[in-house]
C-alpha cells in the first residue's frame, strides 16, 4: 500500500508526467475515436506459419561491432537487453559468440559420441536422445568476455555492448550424469573434453564433478528445438559457467584423467594477473547485475515517479538481494526481487525512483545465496589488475543528466 | 538410481532400441569421420539481425483447418504441441484465434482508455506503462473452444488439433489493481468490459474481483513486445481464464455494475446444457492433461524402453498430481512432475514406459492443488451433455498399435 500510494502522489504532482490522467471529455472521445485499424479486416491467420515481431519493432536486433570484429565468422551479436522484458530472451534475439561461424548440421547424420575412460562407449543422435527422461531448466548463458572492453574504461555509451552478451532460456534435453552412467565411467576418470562439429571444432576441458551435478545435453531451448547459432542439434549447458565451456554443435564428450589445455583454455578464456601468471578453468560466472531502465538507449522520459528495472544473475545459485544506490555507491537501497527467483537464472529488480531532475549515480549490487557480493571496479582491480579482459562483474554506472540522457561511466 | 537401472536394463536388453549402445571401434570411427560441416566455415554472427529456426525444423509450424474455418480472418492456427519441448511456447508458434484478424496497431497512436464508475478516467500508451512497477508471470492461454469438435467424437488423429488451441509464455505487464487504484473505483462497481481494437472490437466482461486479483495489463511475451497476433501493442491477461476473455488489441476497461451482455458472452462461449439452459461466464479453464510423446504425430520407435512425456495445466491454481493409465483407465500410476510447478502454468510430466510391443490405452489424468480431478468423457457428459462445445478438459485416449502407430480414441 506505500508504495501503491507513492505512486499516485507522484502522478498526482508531477506535471511532466506523461501518464495516465485525463478528464472524462477527453477519455470519452479517446473512446469514441475509432482508429483505422478498427475500420478494416486484419490479417488472418496462418500468414505467418512461423511468426514474427510486429513491424514496429524492427530495431529489436541482434547488434555486432564491425571495428573490433573484422570477421563475422568470428564474432559475437550482442543481445538487446535495453528492450527485453521479463527473464526469458526470445531465440530469435538470443547473443551470439562463434569463432568459425553457425555450421548448418543435419540433425538425421550428426552424432554424439562418448567415448574415452568408460566401459561401453555411446553414440547417439538428437532424436535418439529424446527417448530418454528430459529435464527443463531456465538457466543463463553469458560469454566469460562479456564487459571486457569496458575493463579499460567505459567504452560503449550503450547497454547492449557493455552486458549484451548475456542471454537466458529455459533449456530441455537430458542430464549428462544420466548417459555417463549408462557409458559406465571407469576409475580414475576426473575430467570430460567436450567438442564442437564447427570448423574450429571449438574444444573445452570440464571437471566430471560438474558433469554428475547440473551438466546436460541440450536439445531444445523456450520450446523448441535449438537454434542454429545456439548449438543444433545439441549443445552442452554448463549451468552458471562460462559461455565458451557450454559447447554447440556438440559432437564428443571424451571422458579422461587430466584437462586437454585445448586453445581455448590457455591462449584464450584465462585471466592475467598483476604477477604474470594467468588464471585458468576459471569457470563460474560470477554474481553480476546491471539497471536496464533507465540505461544509455533508454533515457528518463522526465522528472516525477520513475520504476528502476535491472536484471541480477549468479553462477553460483539464486539472488539473495540486489541494492541500489542512486549517489554512485555512498548510500544503497534494497530492491525489490522479482519471483520466481530460479537457480543460477537472470532475475528482475526493481526500485521506486521519485526523479527530481538533478544528476544521479545509478549502480546496482547483487548478492547471491552463498553471499557473495558484486565488486566495484575497484576491488576488482586489487585482485585481478588491469590486464584480466574476462569475468568483469564490476557493479555498472549510469550517469543521469538533467537532461534525462544516461551515459555509461566508470568510478569507484 | 531405481529409475536408471530401469534404463540400463532396457538399453542392455532392447535389440530394437536404436539409443546408444556401440563398440570402441565404431565410436572411434564415429569420432575420425569428419563431417561436410566441419571442413568450411558456417554463416557469420548477424547473418540474422533476429533469428529464425533451423531449416531442417521447417514442419515445426503453426496449422489451420481450411474446411472447418472458411476465412482466414475469422479462424484459428494451432499450436504444434507434438513438436515442442519444456513449458515455454516460443512466439512464433503461439497458437492464433482472430474473430475479425490481426490490426496492424501503430503503438505511439494506440491509446487504453479507463473509464465508467472511476473517479479520474486514465489513458495510456504502452510506453507510458513501461514506467509502472512492472511484473512477470508465467501463465497458459488455452482457447474455451480448445478440444470442441472432439466433443463429438474422436475427430482429428493429430495432436496438434486435438490440443492446440494452447501455448504458455512468461508475460510481463502492470497490474491491473494497481491501475484500478490510480483510476480510483467507485462504490457499486463490480464488472468490467474490455474491449480490442480489431475489427471485431472484440468485447467481454469480467468480474472486478479478478481485476483486483492476478489480472494484468500485459505489453511483453516471452522477453519481447508481444507479438502482432498476440495483441501487440496491449493485451489483457486473465490467468487461468478462457482464451476469449484475455483480450488482444486491449483499447479500453469500462468499470460498471453488472455485465454487458456481450455477443462474445451470449451467443457464443456459453455452454448449452440437456436442460436447454446455458451456463454463461464459466470462466475458468478446468485441470486439463494430455500424453504429447507418443501421440499421432510421433509414433512409437519401437519395442523397449520409452519415457511418456505430457503436459499438465489448471486455471484454478498450481498441479498437485498426475496419473498415466495404459490400459485405458483401468489401472494408474503416478506420474513425476517436473519443477518449478507455476500457478495457472503449463507443467510436465514423465513416466517410464516399458513397452512389449502390444496394444495399449495411453491416458493421463491431472489433479490440480484444489484436489479437482480431471474427468473422463462419461463423467463430462453425465453434467454437460452432449450439445456444449466449450471447455472440454476430458482425459485423452491414444491408442498405441503393435505397428506403433498412434490412434486419437475416445472411451469412458
Amino acid at each position: 500500500m506505500k508504495r501503491r500510494g507513492f505512486i499516485r502522489n507522484s502522478l498526482l504532482s508531477a506535471a511532466a508526467l506523461a501518464v495516465g490522467r485525463t478528464n472524462s471529455a477527453e477519455a470519452a472521445s479517446g473512446v469514441l475515436q475509432i482508429p483505422e485499424w478498427t475500420k478494416r479486416l486484419g490479417s488472418g491467420v496462418g500468414t505467418e506459419a512461423y511468426g514474427k515481431p510486429s513491424i514496429f519493432e524492427r530495431n529489436v536486433i541482434r547488434r555486432f561491432l564491425p571495428l573490433i570484429q573484422p570477421t563475422r565468422e568470428a564474432s559475437i551479436s550482442f543481445c538487446p537487453l535495453q528492450d527485453l522484458h521479463g527473464t526469458i530472451t526470445p531465440n530469435g534475439l538470443f547473443f551470439e559468440r562463434h569463432h568459425a561461424g553457425t555450421p548448418k548440421i543435419d540433425p538425421d547424420v550428426h552424432l554424439l559420441v562418448i567415448h574415452g575412460m568408460v566401459d561401453k562407449p555411446l553414440k547417439f543422435t538428437a532424436n535418439d536422445l529424446m527417448r530418454f527422461p528430459s529435464i527443463s531448466r531456465i538457466h543463463f548463458v553469458e560469454c566469460a568476455g562479456n564487459g571486457a572492453l569496458e575493463q579499460h574504461g567505459a567504452s560503449h555509451n550503450a547497454l547492449q555492448f557493455t552486458h549484451g552478451m548475456l542471454s537466458c532460456a529455459q533449456w530441455t534435453g537430458v542430464p549428462l550424469r544420466l548417459l555417463l552412467e549408462e557409458a559406465g565411467v571407469r576409475n580414475g576418470a576426473k575430467w570430460l573434453l567436450s567438442e564442437g562439429a564447427d570448423a574450429v571444432a571449438l574444444a573445452r576441458s570440464f571437471p566430471l564433478d560438474k558433469a554428475m551435478d547440473d551438466a546436460m545435453i541440450a536439445y531444445a531451448q523456450n520450446g523448441e528445438q535449438l537454434r542454429p547459432e545456439q548449438g543444433y542439434p545439441l549443445r552442452l549447458i554448463l549451468p552458471g559457467w562460462e559461455g565458451v565451456a557450454n559447447v554447440k554443435w556438440l559432437r564428443r564428450l571424451e571422458v579422461g584423467d587430466r584437462p586437454w589445455q585445448t586453445r581455448e583454455e590457455t591462449s584464450t578464456y584465462t585471466d592475467l594477473l598483476p604477477s604474470g601468471k594467468a588464471r585458468q578453468f576459471t569457470f563460474i560466472q560470477e554474481a553480476k547485475s546491471v539497471i536496464t531502465s533507465p540505461c544509455p538507449e533508454r533515457p528518463m522520459p522526465g522528472k516525477g515517479y520513475f520504476s528502476i528495472e535491472g536484471l541480477a544473475w549468479s553462477g553460483e545459485g539464486k539472488i539473495k538481494r540486489v541494492d541500489v544506490s542512486f549517489d554512485g555507491g555512498r548510500n544503497w537501497q534494497q530492491a525489490r526481487i522479482k519471483g520466481p527467483v530460479l537457480d543460477k537464472a537472470l532475475t528482475r529488480f526493481q526500485i521506486d525512483w521519485q526523479w527530481n531532475g538533478q544528476q544521479a549515480l545509478l549502480q546496482s549490487r547483487v548478492t547471491d545465496e552463498t553471499r557473495y557480493v558484486q565488486p566495484s571496479y575497484k576491488q576488482l582491480r586489487k585482485v585481478r589488475g588491469t590486464d584480466s579482459v574476462y569475468h568483469n562483474n564490476a557493479i555498472q554506472t549510469w550517469l543521469v543528466h538533467p537532461s534525462g540522457e544516461v551515459e555509461n561511466v566508470q568510478i569507484g
